[in-house]
This record gives structure tokens, C-alpha cells and sequence, in this order.
């Protein structure tokens, strides 16, 4: 049984705290926040978790196995550091850090004290995304040639982060676990329409090494909530529109047909074909509890997590990349490993 | 009663032979195709119009006033030209021309001879789309923020262009004519993933004197068919689907609201707002019958079109621009005048 | 400040607890269930509260103002019976009872006693059932036509009742609410498809004094969930989609023009004519929230409910008078009062 | 080649011509309809085709093979009988009649004279129901439990038919075809509400020898578009949507499962089991054109149609049990032989 202690129970921390309470393997055994009212709230409903607005004292329980972290992300790096020093594992709510140095340190630091870190790229861990990634590493979509994907909404502005850092995080961490090739240069673009307040509009292009192409669009005003992803093969295409309550995945058997006639050469050498459409059944396990009991395997059996530091680390680089790509307007900037 | 040729018998020119027919004011005497099985196909829907293989002798038919060209881009410019020099009034299938050197050249010989020159971007003339210009002409929306268009689909891909020049064309037509301001400068990405074909996936973002953004998003290899326009402003935002049977624009009285609040400085400063949403009834005419008739309006009494050549040569510039970044993987390119 | 005794914690008993706990005015005090471990999942989230497996001692409790009764539908009358006895204000899950002959009986216990007694129909709750009524009341459809629901899914079988108690009651009690005038006639059709089960499918149409039309269809064995609402006026529509996440009711403005020019005899007489539609902003409060503090508002204030003992009994008619007709396969029932 | 003569040029006339014209194998050589107005139309489409206001001239045009009927229903009787009488092979517009007793002496008169007689029923000719047909027929769906579809919209009132006639008769035409059992009963409601104008509304219920059930529910005052089915088996269900552009045809596996535990006997005996959803490619030739191609194939070799006589009279028998059971508010009434 891992005891497990929460820091943050503001948006996210009670669904950090339900699932490692309910988990089998797991139990959260204190939670820290700054706000007493918070805490009230959580002693209502756990009245046998013991709560604190001093974090360091989850850090000083011996009792205590492994922290997860739901904070504002500029103390994501300061608390997990602090927390593997304390020999703890962690779990650190995406993006892994403010920025890419501080994300090389804590890898370094959980490496040097053989600690796992992971990071909670929460859409990993959802059916729908373990199925893309099945059907993809299997190749059944033959050649990929694209990855789109759209996120919007009327969301509420964050403080510290801008559209990027808070909506694009999600699709940059679900294309790196699902594509088997890695991004090398971002072109990006964006503009925040709100004085005083960062980019609420962005859209960010991905170049790899060879001929494919990802594209991220997130905008926290949109008048409609879309959340659909397109993938495209040269065999097969995936539709993935998280908002659908049951067919989240669709696979479309269509593509191009290119003829090789000479003769052919006046006519239109690129032709289509359409075929069946195929929504597999997704296992509708919450994604937060898959990812919890899979904390815990990775604790108990020394084992690398699926979104390790160092798939959190790609994705802060990822976004370090976009956000100077906007900055500059558009202007390509390669990849850092 | 104007009295039309039209050059071009292929996917579109049955389109512009039924219009100009049954639009009251005017009607086709003569359509010359290459083909002769097109022209046979005429011949047998329409027994009265002349056919010829040799577009020349539309243009020295004195009982002709205005020739309709819907023939491959690269031919545009001369066909165009050599129409005005015959002293016809012209209206060109869209883009204007394959360059804006040719696009410039046209506008002059057309203003010189006082001759209507007329590019047809056929949505300008649906009801959604001038629905949209007038609301955003009434200030329905605020101040506008941004524009943002998907048009995806599996295509046929076009012998001498890529997908910026078939349907992202569309889009900067649509945005040319309904927004207040006009763009300063893009940036864009795409790709092309059938060896020795033009590129299927186009992203284009376009900047503008102040904060607002418009993004077009094109591509010829999607598993579904997408229309969709979102403008988005302070006061209300538009969804404009294409693709639903009635209620194609839906206007959302949605938005943010900025609190200033000193003491909120803790607190989240941006929330939103959401009020009713209306679907206002649109004009069902078909789009290419509203415009027959304002060509036909244009000559008689010496009116400015909507689609003019300065508009045509407006998207050839945007679309010229979009190229070039596209090649430099981002590279911001200032539009010019 | 009104105490809750709540009878039942099985599928909805917790989302009674919940609302009463939260809503101001009320607080829950003591919960009965057969179950031991129900009640201990009860404890572990709210401790303060009273638990036991005899639903007497919560009748016996002074200190107890009202029960809340969710448990199957055979149980109802008896234990409302009961509680109205003992004192006790009673809010009973739908429907009302197992008979007509029941709810008679416990209007006129509540009557004579003085005590309010309240039927859950929870839907009347809604923003978007109450928009509806606001709407009907407003004239704002003119005439009403017709009233055609469809409430299907994959569902659960219940052990005691069908389709049309478990379902249709749902529909039914929201025409009842919405709809101007009553039923006075049923014709229904229906049938079991599991040998040793009730009804799973049933049709039930409604007719009225006048020429106005309802029909319900229902359905625990459909592929798909379908929530909708078709409302029918000469002068606007209404279509209310409950699986909508924000647009729940748009407003038609359709309807027939009939032509009484003599010489059009033999001319299409009735045309149709289509304007804007409408979706208005509705209220987002949980139903039960809503129904929690007007429970309490009508004990507080000696208030007869929206849902109260006839409107439960008017639905429990409607429900037998369907089940006779459904057996008789189609036979008209007249609806007694 | 069949030389086909088509009566009646009003709504349905156009689309018999064009596909007999273009269908190989056959052509279409004369028309006649009682407005000139409409003829003329013709004749500038089709200056090769033979018009007349007289019907009795094509009957007796040796030159002439079949007959096609697009004209008001009452009048199908007494044209279909007089092209059958003149030895011409007969294709009917939907219903084969106006009456069953006539149906039944076109049957004999094409038996006796050993003529194709054929009856448009149009959607037994697409691409989704002949799939559907064909998954039925190989038990894909396992025992069949119901057919329940809707078909409503804002449309035209006809001056002769109700909206059972107009409208469910495609949905009996469909059903007669697919499902491999044929009903027995029929219960039915509706109403009409524009004063001197046929039933708009209209619910019909069949019953069937075993336990099936099937509904037809149609409108003419809706104000959606519907063009729904399900078809639901105990092994898997079928949504059939006609206004989907691409995937009209869905099958779910989906499914209940039956406990027969003696001792669940406290438990849900009845749970459900979900699957994938598959939406198999389709045929989309024009309907019509298949039916043309089938009319022309039956008359050269002799065959029976898949929508001949019998199928008509089959659903002629429906709709007048269906009006029956309408006029008595719901009563049962058999389906004659």
C-alpha cells in the first residue's frame, strides 16, 4: 500500500485525492493547501486525511511514500525538488516545470536517488489515446503523413500560463506518446486580445525529420467547445473527437490512390478511395485512475512511468519552442534535446 | 439583355451556362470548350448555344458583350486580357490570376477601357457570408479578435496548384470581405506528401495593423468534410458551418468580462460570460445566380463589383505570400500593395 | 432550517442526500437503507449523519421535519403512508405510487394533516423544462399542435416496473407540466422482448379535448440515446434536446401559411415559411437543487408544490391507463379524474 | 434497348426521364403531361423526346415498350390499367394505388398478360437498404426485436394524401423489404390540424406473429429534418440515418445479457453489453438509376421485380389498415391477405 500526500487541493487536487483514495494499492494520507477553507472542505468529505497549510510537513512524514503535486506551475519545480531531496516519489501535475532547466534537474535528481518521477499528462492514460497509440504503433494506418489537432473553448484565463502552457500541453504530451517520430523545429503563431493578460489564441506547426506534420490550434474564446483530432495515413485516418459520450474514435479506411500511367498524364494522377469507417469499443476506465494504479506499479516495482520526466521534459521544450515561435512571429525554431 | 460567351466547359462552366441562361438580363450565345465531348454535352442540354473549339471567335463576336472564363489559372491571365482587349466585359473563375504582376496588368487594361473586370469568389455572394459582413459592418460583435476557418475534405488534387491556391483561396476571399481591416503580414506551413504533387495541407495565419488574427487551416487528404468559420469578438462570436442543411450561422452572446479590481489581484481578473445564442434565416438564392445578376448589373449601369479585379488581386497577393512563407517554413512575409 | 430524513439510498437516494445537505435551508439528519454497506459508504462521506436500517426510527425522530422516500416504486405509498402518519412532511421519488388508487389516498392524508406532499418529478426542476413552460404560458408558439417525445437508450432493466413507469413517466410529467391542457384519452402500444421481463419498448399517444396530439416513445434497448423533444404551435417550434450540453431549447420560427383565395383550388393550399431560431441562456442550477429548496419553501411557507400529490396522482393515471392500453394493444383508455 | 414513355412531368416526371435516359439499355421516347408549360421545360432539356398532352397517344405508339406513372395517386389505377391493357410493361410512382381491391386487379391483368408491373418504391433501390436487406438476411443482427423509424419535416401538404400515404409509405416500403417477417396487425394515431386538410401527424404501430414490433412516426409540421431507423436485434442494432452524407449506416454491437443465476435473484437479472460500431461503405448509385437498370433487366429476361405488384399491394394494405386504425383512434386492426 503506497501512502501518498497531496499538495494543492484547489481545481484538480480532489481528483488527485478520489483516485488514489479509491485506488487499489494507494491512499492519500495528508493533503497541504494555503487556503483553510480548502482544507475544510476536504476533512468534510475525507475526515481521516490529515490536512496542513505547511506543505513541509507531508515532506517530513516518514509515513509518507510518494507526493503529488496540483500547484500553480511556476512551484511545480521548487516542490518536486524539495519533495525528491525529502526521498519521496512524485507525481507533478502538467507541465512538468516552468521551464526546461528546471525539468533536467529534477530527472537528474530522481535518477541520482533511484525515485520515480512522473508527470500527470492525464490524456496518456484515457482508452481512447492508449487505443490510437495501439493502432498506430500496429500500422494500421500505414504511413502517417499528419496529426491536427483543435482545443477550444470559452475557458477561463489562467494567471501564470497562457493558452499554450494550459490547453496545447494536452495535445503536444498526446502526439509525443502516440507518434513513433519526434517533432525537430516549431513554427508558431498567436496574440493575446486581453490587456495585461498572455495569449488566449494560438496555433503552433510541428515539423519532423521527414515529411510529416503536426498542427495544434488552442483558443480559450470560442464561442463552441470542440476537442477533435485527425490523423492522417496513407492507409487509414483517425478521427478522435474527445467530446462524443461513446464512439470517441473513428478510423476511416480512405486515402489517395496515385496512378503511375504515362499515359495518364493529362488526367488526374491523384485520385481517392473511400471504405468502411470502424469505432473500436474504448475501455472507459477513468483515465486518473489508470494513471494512478500506474504510479504506484512504477513505485513498487522500480519501473519507468509511461510519462516519465523526461516525456515531460520534451513537452516543456516543446513549449518553450512554441512560445518563442509566437514571440517571433511564426519564425522556425528548432527542437533542443 | 447582356449577351455572355463563356470559355470553359468543364467543372464549373455548367455552373456559369445555367446561371447566365436563366438569370433574368442575360444569356449565352456561345461556349467554346477544347473538348468537343463537352461541347457535344452542351450542345445536347442547350440546342440554341453555339459551340466552338477556338475561344477566339467568341471574342471577335461583336453580338457578345461580357466572356466568363472558367479555365485552369494559368491560362486566366491571357484569356482575361485578350477578352478586354476585344472590348468584352470579363468575369474570371477564382483565383484572379496565377500572379499579381498578371493580376495588375488585367486591372489596368480593364480600368483603361472602362470595362467591368469581375473575379468570381462565388461565397461573397451566399447569404451566410453577406450575413456575416452585415453583422460585423453593424458592429454586431464588438471589436472582432480573430478569424479562424477550417475547410478540409478528400479532394482531388488539382494538376497546377496546391491546396493554398484551391480552397484556402475561399477563405481569403471570405475574410477579405467581411472584415473591417485588412492583413499586414503572414506566416505560414504546409506540406506535400504525394511525391511530385503540390502541397495537400496548408496552415496560414495572417497578422493585421493591430491585435487581431485570422487563421486559415486547408487539407485535401481529411477523413471528413469541414467548414467551419469561427470570428470571434468582444461583445458576440459567429460559428459559420458551411456544411449544416438551415442554420449555417449561429451567433453566440458570448464573452469575456475583465474585472478591475484592485483586490482581485489574487483572484482570476478574466471570467465569461454566455447569453443566447440566434441562428438568423438567410437568403437561400444560390450564390452564382446573385452574382450573374450583379455582373449583369455592373455593366449595364457602370457599377463597381463586389468581386472586382482589385479584390482578385488582393487574394493573389495574400496567396503569393502564403507560398512564400510556406517555403520558408514560417518565415513572416509582409503583404504589399 | 428544515431536517431531511431520507428513506433509500440506492441509485438516487445519494443525490437526495447531497442536494439536502447543500441547498440552504435543509440539512440531512438521518438515512435509512436495507443495505449495510450503502449506509457505510454513506458514513465514510458524511459522518455527521444518522444511519440505520429500520426506516422507523426515523419516523419516530422528533427532530426530523420531512422525508425524502427513494426506494422502488411498490414501496412508495406504504412508507409515504406512514410518514405523512407520523407527521412528516414527504417528498416521494417518481412516480407517485404503484396505483392511482394509492396516491388518492395519500393527497388526502396530506390534506388532512395539513403536511406537504411533493412527488420528485425532477425534469419540472430543469431550466430548460421550465423555459419551455414560461415559453407555452407566453403564447409564444401560438396555437400548440402537437407534443413528440423520444426518450431511448441502452438501459438498465428495472426488476418491478417497464419501460413506461421507469421512462415515459419522465415525458409525461413534463407535458403534464408544460401543456396548457390534459389528456383525456390514451392509446399505447408496447412490448417485451425478454422472456420473464416487463415491457421494453412502448409507444403511447395522447389525445386532448381538441385536435392536439402528444406522443411518447420509449425505449431500453436502443444502440443509441436519444433525449428529444418536438413541440409543434402554428406560429414557432420548439425542439429540446436534453443531451444538448448547452443549447437545450432552440425556438423555430416555421410553421404552415394556409391560402384561402378560391381561385387556388388547384394550387398547393397550405405552404411553409421558416424565419430565425432561437436558443435562450438557461439557467444552469441542478434540478434537484432547485426542487430541495422549494420543498423546503413550501413547508416553510405552507406552499402547495409545483409537483405536489395531484400531479403525481395525474401521472400515475396516465401511466395505467397507458399499461391497459398496451395490453389491449392500442385500445383507446379514457383518462378517468 | 427499352423505349420507355413516362406519364406525368411534375415532381417526380424529371427525375424518370433523366435516369431512363441515361440508364444503358434503355431510352426514353415520349412524354406527356396536361401542362404545356411543363412539356416545353422538357423540350429545351430534351429537343429528342416526343411530348403530348394526351397519354393515349403513347399507349398507342407501337414504339413504345413501357409505361412509367408519375402522376396524382388516384390516378394510378386507371393509367397503370390502360398501359397494361394497351400490352405495355408498367412502372407505378409509390403507392402502387389508391385502393387495395386495385391493386389487385393490376396484379391480375399484368399476370394474365405476362407484364412486368412494377411499383417505385425508390429507397428499396439505395445502396443502405439493400446493405441493410443483406445483414438482415445473414443474421448479423441476430433475432430481430423491432424497427422503429421517424421521417418528419416542415413539407408540403398534398391535396389528395394524408401524411401516411405521402410519407410512411416509404418507411412500410422499407421494412416490407427488409425484415423477413410481414405484419398482422396494425394499431395507429394521428391527426390533422389545418381545418380541411388530411392527418400532418401520424403514428403507426405494427404488430407481427411473434415478438416484433415496429413503429413508423411521421410529420409534415416538424420543424427538423428526421430521417431516422433502428433496427434492433439481440445481437447487434442498426442506425440507419438517411441525412448523413457519408455513414447512413451504423451497426452497433450492442446487446442485453440475460443472468439466469438462481441465486441473483435480488440482483439486476438483465445487464447490457457494448461493443464496436462499424459503418460498412455503401453503393451510392442514384437509387433510380439501379431501379431503371432493374425495371429494363425484369422486362428483357422475364423476371419479377424486388418492388413488383405484390410488394405494392402489400404496403397499398398497410396504409388502408393504417387509416383505419387512425379514423378508430388507435383500434387494432388485421391485416388482410
Amino acid at each position: 500500500m503506497i501512502s501518498v500526500g497531496v499538495i494543492g487541493y484547489g481545481y484538480w487536487g480532489p481528483n488527485l485525492v478520489r483516485n488514489f483514495m479509491e485506488a487499489p494499492g494507494s491512499t492519500v494520507v495528508s493533503v497541504s493547501d494555503l487556503s483553510p477553507s480548502r482544507l475544510a472542505e476536504l476533512k468534510n468529505r475525507y475526515p481521516s486525511v490529515k490536512t496542513n497549510q505547511n506543505y513541509e510537513e507531508l515532506l517530513g512524514d516518514p509515513a509518507i511514500d510518494a507526493i503529488a503535486i496540483a500547484t500553480p506551475v511556476t512551484s511545480h519545480f521548487g516542490l518536486a525538488m524539495h519533495a525528491l531531496q525529502s526521498g519521496k516519489h512524485v507525481m507533478v501535475e502538467k507541465p512538468l516545470t516552468a521551464t526546461s532547466e528546471q525539468g533536467e534537474q529534477l530527472i537528474q535528481e530522481a535518477d541520482a536517488r533511484n525515485l520515480v518521477l512522473m508527470v500527470d499528462h492525464t490524456f496518456v492514460y484515457t482508452g481512447a489515446v492508449r487505443k490510437i497509440r495501439e493502432l498506430v504503433a500496429g500500422n494500421a494506418l500505414g504511413e502517417i503523413y499528419y496529426y491536427d489537432s483543435v482545443r477550444v473553448n470559452l475557458g477561463l484565463f489562467q494567471h501564470d500560463v497562457n493558452v499554450v502552457w494550459d490547453l496545447a500541453v494536452h495535445d503536444l504530451a498526446i502526439l509525443d506518446f502516440v507518434l513513433p517520430f519526434k517533432p525537430v523545429a516549431v513554427s508558431a503563431t498567436g496574440i493575446g486580445h486581453i490587456p495585461g493578460q498572455p495569449e488566449n489564441i494560438a496555433y503552433i506547426t510541428l515539423f519532423f525529420a521527414d515529411s510529416q506534420i503536426a498542427h495544434v490550434h488552442v483558443n480559450w474564446l470560442a464561442p463552441v467547445k470542440v476537442r477533435r483530432t485527425l490523423i492522417g495515413g496513407n492507409e487509414k485516418m483517425i478521427v478522435y473527437d474527445d467530446l462524443e459520450p461513446s464512439e470517441k474514435i473513428k478510423i476511416y479506411d480512405k486515402g489517395v490512390t496515385v496512378s503511375h500511367q504515362a499515359e495518364a498524364v493529362y488526367e488526374l494522377l491523384v485520385g481517392y478511395r473511400s471504405g468502411d469507417m470502424w469505432a473500436p469499443k474504448l475501455d472507459n476506465t477513468e483515465a486518473l485512475r489508470t494513471e494512478a494504479m500506474h504510479f504506484v506499479d512504477c513505485i513498487e516495482n522500480n519501473k519507468c512511468p509511461l510519462s516519465d520526466g523526461c516525456a515531460g521534459l520534451r513537452i516543456v521544450r516543446l513549449l518553450e519552442a512554441a512560445e518563442e515561435s509566437i514571440r517571433a512571429r511564426g519564425q522556425l525554431i528548432e527542437i533542443g534535446n
